[in-house]
Formats: structure tokens, sequence, C-alpha cells
């Protein structure tokens, strides 16, 4: 138990006593938190509860696939206003534990406290893989890569706000998107198994949208990027979405948040590589959007001209408290 | 670095990347997380911001000292209300990070979100000592230990709630115990180094009060204990107000909660050698309150007589929320 560095280290004390306890391991620990609030990063004629769960749990595993990190241990704590019917708690749960499940990921303890707002604040533990993915990685000449179709999720807050019908076909694909979102672990595990050094690049995760996060990681980096607007992987929905709006598509995809796929930078032949994998695949395939740049600004080439990347026009839930 | 096992393992990355990664270490480890609310938790007219950041630090690492783990990183989510003044965050900060500096605890992740009641949520990580300390390891026969005195964090809620004087002498020492307790990190590392596993028993922390606490930590153990309330460790400020409200003194120090000092079971000697300990000194004394027994329920010798362990009458914060 605990000697071999890949098997899974197993809990020695769970919830019951007065803090949870588990094996060490030969590998980095990889933590992240998170808090949402109800009325804030989610409202009750948008989302279930099970959904809520879901999505919070999403976006702790989407933090710790853009470290390369297998999740191992969470811990929740749960504030609740006297009101809350059991039933609600139950969904939320379920909707936690299911996709917990899914990754192996283990409920260790928690809190369960009164509070005037419901809120639900959890941090997750994982163990990093033979490589630490960081953002501050890219290098100059790197391809820059999405996984997954950008926006979809984004498009269903979008469509929710301005009361457009989400029952159309194209709104089944939103709404998928934004409340089953499927954090790339896989794919951030195989990146971080990649056996050079030199075959990666910056690696973070897609959590406020393309036109935010692309600059995020440019910063940290020191460097800058041109992506193409063409190359934006977007799904057949997106594009009917945009024409029913009358909004050029890539601009639906850079601004919409909550995709939870992996952004990276990386040299052409790895992106080429990688895009063959099993992990890719899982992830909703792999696409090269871009280019790091040593220039002035992050840009995108749309419509002929190279603009900058434009800032989020409209809110979605989560964007009020950028990380 | 990171090689070996007692020296502190450095952080990898910190706040800025999508998680927190730091050096992994040979042995096991513990992890604990706690909320509060205000309104629930605190009350403005009865505590600081720095008292706030103070106490729920001190509830956590109560829980990493009741488990003889050393703290090494926490993970902050703080919810705000939008009107929420920047001088409360920084105060709550400073009492906060002024604990954590005297453990080296290194805050090293966190989320400030949006919220309709300010609260904060609190995850610490530590590494445990050659030993777990649990809930579940008293023996038949063996003593019953508590450090520090009993009772005082509880009075100075019970004054407030009743509208008594807090300025007076006793008063302060009540202030002083609610305002900044000291968590019992140096006697828990001395119980969890001690070389032989029969040397100790089980141990937690007293965080709801020996009424509630000592009834489980025989529950985890499937036995009982009796203990004798004039051997109670208790203040002269205690004395004072048991006599002031005509209440036996043993009643304030089995309901008062949140005095963060350890409760826990060993043989005999093992507490007579912790008595003359350094760990000890530091935790405000150690003092032998009773014994383990196999008898059917968990009692209370006073006044002649052998009565059940009365359960709280009064309210204290926290107290609502029994974890």
């Amino acid at each position: 138990r605990g000697k071999t560095p890949l098997g899974r280290p197993g809990l020695l004390l769970g919830i019951g006593d007065d803090a949870a306890a588990f094996e060490p391991w030969q590998r980095p620990v990889v933590v992240t938190t998170d808090a949402v609030v109800e009325g804030v990063h989610w409202r009750h004629d948008l989302i279930g509860a099970d959904g809520v769960g879901h999505r919070l749990l999403a976006a702790n595993l989407s933090d710790l696939a853009a470290m390369g990190a297998q999740p191992l241990y969470g811990f929740l704590n749960l504030g609740l206003r006297p009101e809350t019917e059991v039933a609600w708690v139950d969904d939320f749960l379920d909707g936690l534990l299911g996709l917990a499940g899914c990754f192996g990921l283990t409920l260790a303890g928690g809190d369960v406290v009164r509070s005037a707002a419901n809120f639900a604040s959890l941090t997750a533990v994982g163990r990093a893989g033979p490589r630490l993915l960081r953002r501050s990685d890219a290098k100059a000449g790197q391809v820059v890569v999405v996984s997954g179709p950008l926006g979809d999720a984004g498009a269903y807050v979008l469509m929710s706000e301005r009361g457009l019908a989400i029952d159309s076909e194209w709104g089944v694909t939103f709404r998928r998107a934004f409340h089953r979102p499927w954090p790339a672990i896989d794919l951030g595990r195989a990146l971080a198994d990649l056996e050079s050094p030199a075959a990666m690049g910056a690696v973070m995760d897609l959590s406020d949208g393309l036109a935010i996060d692309l600059p995020r990681l440019c910063l940290a980096s020191g460097l800058r990027a041109i992506v193409e607007a063409d190359k934006l992987p977007v799904s057949t929905a997106l594009w009917n979405l945009a024409e029913a709006l009358d909004l050029p598509v890539w601009e639906l995809a850079v601004r919409g948040g909550e995709d939870f796929g992996l952004l990276f930078t990386c040299p052409e032949e790895t992106a080429a590589g990688l895009m063959r994998s099993t992990a890719a695949e899982i992830a909703g395939g792999l696409t090269v959007i871009g280019r790091v740049t040593e220039d002035q600004r992050v840009l995108i080439r749309a419509e002929g001209e190279s603009l900058a990347l434009p800032r989020p026009q409209f809110v979605h839930f989560g964007a009020a408290d950028p990380r």
C-alpha cells in the first residue's frame, strides 16, 4: 500500500474523525478549490441541483486536468438556508458524486452549515503526473491548441438571458454542454505523460472563455499569440445560433465561458501526435487554432483583419468573479 | 527537496496557476475543512473580522492537532456581500494569516465569490506524525485527559447572550479564550511522537464542549467513561461566573464549546510523563479528569452522585451545526 507510485493511495480515515487522512504518494500534491453561490453562480430556473453539483466538481476537476493531475479526494462544505429541501441536497450530491465516480474521486470530508444563502465550497486533491503542467511554459513558435468545441455552454446562458427557446434542436447541444461539462482529465494526464519536457508548452483550462483565458496564458508566459477565427472548433448548433443572432460565430466561440476544455501550446509535431490519441477523442477532439508569438498583442485574424481578442459583452455565470 | 521526511515540503506552484502544487512527503496526508457564516457562526457585535479569521483557522488547526499532524497549506474560499468593506476583508486576513504564521501554514489557493451572506470556507492540509491519532483507540482502564481550562470560550458567549458586562476582570479571560483560541498543535504532535502505540489511546479536539465531545469519543471507541466534576480544570474567572449565576462551575465547564483543547485517553503513566512536557505547558496544562470504562453510560461524578453528562442548554455559535 502506498509503495507503487501508480497505485491509487488508500483512505486511512474518512468522514467521522477530526480530519481525513490518506496514504502519501511520491509525486507532487495538487490542490484546487472553488465556491458557488445560489443566485450568483446558479439560478433555479436555469439549472437543477444535480447540475449544480456536477458543474462544481467539473470546475474543480478541470483545474486538476490543467495540471495533469489524477483526481483522488474531495472535501465539501455546504451552506444551506433552513428551508432548503432535503431533495435538493440529495440531487446536488447525486450530480456531484455521479461525476466523482467517473474519475474515482472519493468525498472524504466536509461540513454542513446554516446560511442565509445556499453555497457550496469544494476542495479537490490530486496527484501530479510525471510533470506538472503550468500556464507559464509557452514558447514562441509553438501552436495554440484547444480541446472540444468552444462556446456551447455560454450559448445556453445567452439564449436563456435573451429569452430564446432552448427546446430547439441546437438548444439540446447547449443544454448538455452547460449542464454536464466533461472535464478533460484524460487529456491532461496524457499531456503530463509526454516523455520529453520539450514536447509541451503551457496548459490551462478554459473556464472563462478563450477571450479571457488566452491572454491569461500569454501573460503568464510573457508572450503573445495570434489565433485564426475560421479555425475555432464550433458545433453546428453554434453556427445556427450565430446565424439567428446575426453575429459572427467566432465571437460566440471566444466569448462563451465554462466549456472546461483545455487550452495549451506545444510544438506542431506534438499536436499532430496528440490528435490521434484516445484522450483527445474523449476530450471532444483537438484543434490547432493559432500560434504563440513575440508580438505586442494577443490577436485574432477574422474577416481579413487582425483584431484584439474582444472581451465578453454578455456576462455568464461566474464571470462576475473572474479567477 | 522533499527527500528528508522531516523537512518542510516546498510549494511548487501557488496562487496564479489553475491549482496549487507542493512536494509530496512520506507520511499520511491529513485534510480538514470548516465553513463559517455571518449571523450563524459570528455576530458583528461579539467579534471583529480579525477574530473571525483567527477562529476559523484555529478550528481547522485544532482538527489537525487532534490527528497529530503538522499544518502545511491552507485553501480559502470567501463569499462576500457586495457592500462588504475592504477593511473587513483585510482584518479577516490579518487574523487568519497571523495565526497561520505562528504554525508555518502557507495560504496556497482560494477564491473570492459574491454572496448574499458573508461566509468563509477553509481547507487545511497537514502531514501526519509517526502515528495517526484516532477517536476510536480508547481502551478500558485508560485515564481521560484534557488540555487547558474548560468553558472559558463558552462563558464569553453566555455572558454576551445574557447581557452581562464582559468588561469585568474575568470577562477579559473569557474574551481572550473566545477571540484568540490557541490550537494544541504542539501537544498533538507530541502525542503522535510517543514511541509505543500502547502508550496512547483515543484523541479528538474539544470543539463542542466535553458534554458532547466525550460521548462522541466513547462512541467511536465502543466504550464509556466516568469523569470527576471536581477534577475539571477551570479558570478563576469561571468560578466567579458560576457563583454570580448560582450554577455549579462544572456545568459551565462541560457545556462550553470551542475551547479547542485536546481530549484524549492514555495509560496513567503516559499522562504523568506528558504533564511535564513543554507541549503540555503550551497547551495550557494537562489534567486527568476521569477514566475509560466498560460501563453502560458516560457519567460525571458530581456532588456525591453519578449523573449522565448533561447536554448543553445554551447554544453557543457553531452548536447549531454539530459536526
